[in-house]
């Protein structure tokens, strides 16, 4: 198939849910119009072969529907609701079809319009997605809001990738309610933990271990990135693990039984 | 330097304009308040190293100039006023630094918010860029427009790919007033003129060859791509260069001198 061919197979099988994407794939840009009172919550995300996932564990399927749900997830960390996405790919023409089969699995199995992207040519799939999602205006649950008394939880057992991510957009009400800051765990609990109590110029002190999945050691739970549950805080009392609480003190320490743990996890540079 | 410190580095001097991105660098997404009345037109493009630059003949920073402006020109061709942009980067370590300056610089220069972004490692830069622009609800310019009779205007002289691409977002206002359609000549003209009549389903009867660049051939003034320049049809007589017009026939069928004339451009899965 030429480019033509290929994008025409894509346009064709694109989700597409409600009207406010008005002009989606096959014109220079897309055009969407907003609502009242909301405001729009965006990420970009890579999920590149070699570094973000490997065909020998993945299918390029696989690789795909991972590609949209690693955005979901930083949506979900917002507490936002998902609502449409670009998607540009560089891939080698034989595995197109393959990959955009799982965006669009992903795509349709959490509502999310297919509004445009970018396809070229490369010897390896390098994909980038941008996500948009909604949020009642001024609602959004950022990392900054932590404060010193709130309860640090986590949402599920951590310890090491998931080839099948699940985006916790389940939450997203609850997080609304509840959660003062909210972060998604990419980069291993400790490191993400650090990033949000910096943002909240706060400290933590814990007293429980993160749980574990099974087959995973607790180092693994505390460091391994790639969960995709969340880690956020709150001052009510919630059925999540709680790991302990927010704390005045040096932006972004973390004491556990009162020793001070440096964080260690997902650095893409190291 | 570190994830964390190119993100800090990054962050410290990224653009920002106006007050609509009110999260930008640092959190999970970013947050954006939409105005009232107004459509966001969205486009994502990719820059990659091997294939949209080499490094032979582009500085890092030139090549990162050059991804946001292949964005803004996406923008010009609906008409839209830019706002702001995802910047998603997978390259050497010691290359970000000189790539985002380059994406800075245009960045400042069209008045672009960098409201967020994702950075990782590649052997190559690999650069993806999403942008998103205004136009009054309902106005952007679609390739869908073009009625038979209208003039068809080309912007500017063709024939080679452009460095340093000069995006025409001076032309916003004059497209959103004239216009009936428009395309960016990212792909070679007889290329993007045979996509806008397909989509407005019309012919083109071409009386005039487009003006070539100094030192281009008349051929490649016709097929060659990436010269950031406009394409677009209008009722009105308007000081560009007029190939013809747009006639009542198969959809997509290009007519010059009488003779059917056959697409040619670029094709990146070729």
């Amino acid at each position: 198939m030429n480019e033509r061919e290929l994008v025409a197979w894509i346009q064709k099988r694109a989700p597409h849910f409600g009207q406010r994407v008005s002009v989606s794939i096959g014109d220079d840009c897309a055009v969407y119009r907003p609502g009242l009172n909301e405001d729009l919550v965006l990420t970009t995300d890579f999920c590149n072969e070699g570094r973000h996932f490997n065909l020998g564990d993945y299918t390029p399927a696989d690789a795909g529907f991972k590609a949209l749900a690693r955005a979901l997830s930083d949506l979900a960390a917002m507490a936002a609701t998902p609502d449409f996405a670009l998607v540009s790919l560089a891939a080698p023409a034989d595995r197109v079809r393959e990959f955009m089969t799982g965006v669009f699995r992903c795509a349709k199995k959490y509502k999310v319009t297919i509004a445009g992207g970018d396809l070229t040519k490369s010897d390896r799939i390098y994909c980038d997605i941008t996500c948009a999602g909604l949020v009642p205006r001024g609602r959004a649950i950022l990392r900054s809001g932590a404060q010193p008394g709130d309860n640090i939880y986590v949402t599920g057992p951590l310890g090491f990738w998931k080839t099948r991510p699940v985006p916790r957009l389940d939450l997203v009400e609850l997080l609304r309610a509840k959660a003062t800051a909210a972060i998604d765990l990419s980069d291993g609990l400790l490191m993400d933990l650090e990033r949000l109590l910096f943002a909240s110029q706060v400290s933590a002190s814990l007293t429980q271990a993160p749980r574990a999945q099974r087959g995973a050691t607790q180092r693994q739970a505390w460091q391994e990135g790639e969960s995709y549950e969340l880690l956020f805080t709150s001052p009510h009392k919630l059925p999540f693990r709680a790991l302990g609480q927010v704390t005045r003190g040096q932006a972004g320490a973390i004491y556990y039984d009162r020793q001070r743990l440096t964080a260690a996890g997902w650095d893409p540079f190291r």
